[in-house]
Parts: structure tokens; sequence; C-alpha cells
């Protein structure tokens, strides 16, 4: 296992080199143990049908405050030592990992200021707050929650903890792939491909670490929103690519500018490629996730299976892994999305 | 373990000794094994934090065809001779079971014919015919199902397999306790209490059974909707009770005249009583399990859930398992009921 502490924060603008590894992986999955939701991999029928494969799913939004999230918070904050701990967490988030720092902190005694886009869904907001989290609400458009958490970091001595370019972020958001290969093969199979949501891209370049290090032929896709498909642009050009300014997606949580400075050489290094999925294709998706699984998926987390629904991929015959990342969306939002 | 066969279903009146053991429900994991959806334990901080109690819920509703059903539908139908999947099978229901024996013929190549009461929600009875039931819809004010369906086995050789009057039923059904007492060790807890729906009260009968072999000291509460509480009162009078005619609930589910003939003398011997709910508790507990833990469950689903958050038991500082045995609700049903 290396030394992950050199890639602190303050120096992830020299990462063209960075790289995960399988034992920093294991090492966040002994830490997470007993103190996440062990959730399963599901297999559906009327799924496998549709699609003619094996389909096998990892609800996630039955993960603790309702996505992967919890786990690479947890990971960051239980490492923090006791002096770092006094200074409290600065995070900033789209909305999951503002509840998933919230909780964390609450659980270890630690407070947390999130910076949140002042238009995330209410239910992300209301339960950051709940959770314990002190919410600032930023504009999206005009504001930079980059620069705004380093200002708090500076006059507060809080620990920032990004979203997803930090290490032991990464490292626990990988769990979500050594379980799928270690749960695959409990029931007897090998996964041919597996697919994850990606907005900065820390699930994706975890898992992938973990799949690649246990179960090399899996090809590992990312799956964007059409419109902030940045990664997948970037994987196809070999340099970081943006997305035009003024885009819209149903999928709050999958909005950012452009790829992550630690993810991104991570992804290129081991993702098979990336696909997009439109809003219309992200509210069947989240349909057919109520009336087959009884799931409440949030759009940014249903994008996986929606690419596989739309046909995006070939996976006739194949056994594919395929997470629901998250399940945070308002009671209308979802109730619109259901009515079809 | 007792040979069951010879409580077939013409015998059901003889019963008042009635009682299962816990090899059949052991028998009846090892058949189900590998074939049904392994549902997990899941323990929520903030439904822990309200109910300031450890409250461990089993989300049946990730179970194949969204309910606990498939289970005993499984148990019963994989031990049919070749002889008798030739007659098919016939069965009535208001939607789950139905669901549960159409999937599961399938699975085994049998045909099924099911009867189900016309005001059963879509969802249930699309998911039967695509499941490839052949479904007759009767009056549930005007007709006895019961009678139909030995019309049609006399008439057909069908073999009738009941919602809850049946011993493989019941020992199906009994897995979920089997289950709930293992998964709570595995956390080292043990249970102080468990609660299930009831309606037939095959599933909590099975459980109980369960339940009271492996943990002794649990008691066991079967929760109702009020208007339909046929099992609490019969529990409390110690004679069979029945509901008044022209009762509503929006508990699609858990609506019997009566309690069944096998299941009450277990239900009688191993409860520890049984609770009612409203459908605004009912409404109120779909609404959190939607906020809290993202999963979709239906009215009748959620009573057990329902009865603790509305403080029908006192559960202080205590273990408590909290079965959600389905999620087949309209999508009209569930957004008006999570919109609160």
């Amino acid at each position: 296992m290396q030394d992950l502490t050199q890639y602190s924060t303050e120096t992830v603008q020299a990462t063209e080199d960075f790289t995960l590894h399988i034992g920093d992986i294991e090492a966040a999955a002994e830490r997470l143990s007993g103190n996440i939701v062990a959730t399963p991999l599901i297999e559906n029928d009327e799924i496998n049908r549709t699609l003619s494969a094996r389909i096998l799913i990892k609800p996630e939004m039955l993960q603790t405050t309702g996505s992967f999230k919890f786990r690479g918070a947890y990971n960051r904050v239980s490492q923090l030592s006791p002096e770092q701990r006094k200074g409290g967490i600065v995070a900033w988030s789209s909305g999951n990992h503002a509840l998933a720092i919230s909780a964390v902190a609450a659980r270890h005694g630690v407070k947390a200021t999130i910076l949140m886009p002042s238009d995330a869904p209410r239910t992300k907001i209301a339960g950051a707050e709940r959770c314990g989290g002190t919410v600032r609400l930023y504009d999206r458009l005009t504001e930079v929650r980059e620069e705004i958490g380093a200002d708090i970091a500076r006059a507060t001595g809080a620990v920032i903890v990004p979203p997803y370019d930090d290490p032991h972020v990464i490292a626990g958001q990988g769990t979500v792939g050594l379980e799928l290969v270690h749960q695959a093969r409990d029931k007897g199979l090998e996964l041919d491909l597996a697919l994850l949501s990606c907005s900065g891209g820390g699930l994706v370049a975890g898992a992938a670490t973990a799949i690649h290090a246990l179960s090399p032929a899996t090809r590992v896709y990312c799956v964007e929103p059409a419109g902030f498909d940045d990664t997948a642009r970037s994987l196809a050009s070999g340099k970081p690519e943006r997305n035009a300014p003024g885009a819209r997606s149903l999928c709050d949580a999958l909005q950012v500018p452009t790829p992550g400075q630690l993810t991104l050489p991570i992804n290129r290094r081991l993702l098979a490629g990336g696909v997009a999925v439109t809003d219309a294709e992200v509210r069947h998706a989240m349909r057919v996730v109520y009336d087959t699984l009884k799931l409440v998926a949030e759009p940014g987390g249903v994008a996986p299976l929606a690419a596989l629904l739309a046909g995006k991929l070939d996976v006739a015959g194949k056994t594919v892994a395929v997470v629901l990342s998250g399940g945070n969306v308002d009671h209308d939002t979802f109730s619109a999305c259901i009515a079809g």
C-alpha cells in the first residue's frame, strides 16, 4: 500500500502519474466494514429478459445517506488526526457528498461546513442540515465553490474534503468495485462489463482500480448525462475536455465542468470508454427501477441502467454489473419521472 | 421434520392442533437458497434516532416479484410432482401471491390461473399477466374466490395453491423469520421484538415459528390495517373473529374477512399480540421509507413500521426487527402517499 498522504489537496495539480493501488482500496474496505450498509447485488428476471443478459445491480441508494458517497467520506474523515478534527471540515457538493460528509462528521463529532449549489434538490439541502452540517448555498453559474471552500479553510483551519479529487475519497468509493467482483463471484459469475455513473469521476476511478486488479478482463465504462460527458470526451481526445457552459440535465448529481485532476489519469488508464444518456432515457430507467426493483433512484443514480436500456452498449449474453449510485430525489421530481 | 403432505388443501378444516416445526422452515430455506433474493437487514441512523431504538429493517420489496410471497409460492410449486405439474396451478390473491405464483410457475414450466379482485392495483394485475399467468378477475364483494378456484381445479385437474392456508406456503414465508434471527446475530444483536404485516397470517405464522424456535425470548407482533384487525381481535378473544363487511383500507394486500384456519392456531400459540394502523399512519410511513431508505413500500408492506412510528408499541432502547413485506403499488397511489 502506498502512502497516500503525499497527495494532499494542495498538490493535486501534480498528478499526471497519479495512481491508486488495490491495497489502498482494501485498507478502505477494512475501515468501512461494520460502518456502512453492505449493499446486496440484486438480479431481476424481467430486466435480464429485457436486455438478454445477466444484469447484477448494486443499489447504493440503500447506503447510509442514500448514496455511495458515504464510503469515500467515511474513509477520509475516519483518518483525520485529533488535531485536524478540532478545526472541522469544509466540503462542497451538489448534494450527495454533502449528506455523506454531514453524517460522517456527526458520527465522528466533527463540525462540517458544506457548500451546495442554490439549485440543489431540497431533499439534499434539508438532509445535510438534518445530519448536523452547516449549509452555505452558492450560485453554480457565477461562483467558484473551490475558492469559497479554500477561503473558509484558511479562515477557520478546517480540513477540505473534496468530493472526488482526494486519494482517500477515491479509495473509499473504490470499495464498490471490490464488492462487485466478490459478490459476483459468490454467485459463480465473472463480470464481462461494469457500468458506473460519472461526475468528477471518483466512483468510477476507484471502482475501476479494484475491478482491474481483481478481474482484469472486465471492461469498465463510465456513464454521464448528455451535455456533461466531459470524461467520455476526455478519454476519446486524450486531454481534459470542458463542458459547454449553460448545459442542462435532470442529473443534478452529475454536473461538473471538467474531469477531476486525480481521477482522469486513472480513468484514462483503466476505462474501456464512456457513454452519455438523455433526460428521457434517465426518466425511463427511473420508472423501470420503480416498477421492477421497488427502489428509489435519483436521476444521476440510474444513468448506467439508462444506458443499457437505451441500447448504448451491446450486452447480449454478457454478465454486467450496474451500480445505482444514489436515491436522493425530491418527491415531485420522482413522481413526475415515474408517471411516464 | 413432519410430513406436511397430510395437510392437503382439502383437510384444512381439521386444524385446531396444526403446528409447523423449525425443520419444515429450514427445509424450505434449502429449497429457496439460490432461487430467491437474499434480502439484507438494513439499519438507518435517522429511523433509529426517531424511535430511540435499533430498528433492523428487512426489505422484502427487493424479493423476486416485489414481495415475500415468492418464498411460499416457490416452496410449494417446487415440490409438485411431474404429474401434478401437468394439470397446472390455480391460485387466488389480492395481488402479491398472484405475481409470485405467476413467476414461480413460469420458472417451473407450469400453467397458472390466477383469480384476482377486480379492484386490485393495476400494477399487480399487469405484472401477473406479464409473468405468464392467466388472470381471471372477480368481484371481491359478491363472489367467493375459494369457490371459483375449487370449480377450476375440479374442471382442469389444477392444483390449488392457497395464499396462506397451506403448510408449504407458510413454511416458505417462515424463512423470513429464520433470516431475521441469523442476520441480527451476524450483527451481534438479539431481537427483543419482531413486527410483521398480517393478512391471512401466513407470513407472521411462519416467521413466528422460526423466531420462537431460534430466539424464544423475542416477542412477535402482527400488524393489520384498522378495520381488518381480525387476527388481533381473534388473539384477544380466543376465537376466530370476522371483519365488518364494507371496511375500507389503503392496504390492498391486507384485506381478508377472517384469519386462516392453519395460521390462527399457530399465531394464537406464538404471537405476543397484534396492533392496527390507520391509512394516515401508513402514508406517513411510506414517506419515511421513501425519504430515508430510498425504497418503494406498498401500503400493506409498510404497516409494521407505521405502527412503530405511530408509537403503538414501546420500543425505546430495544432491538426490533421490522419486515417491509412488499412494494407493488401503482404510480399514482405512491406519488399521492409520498406527497404528504
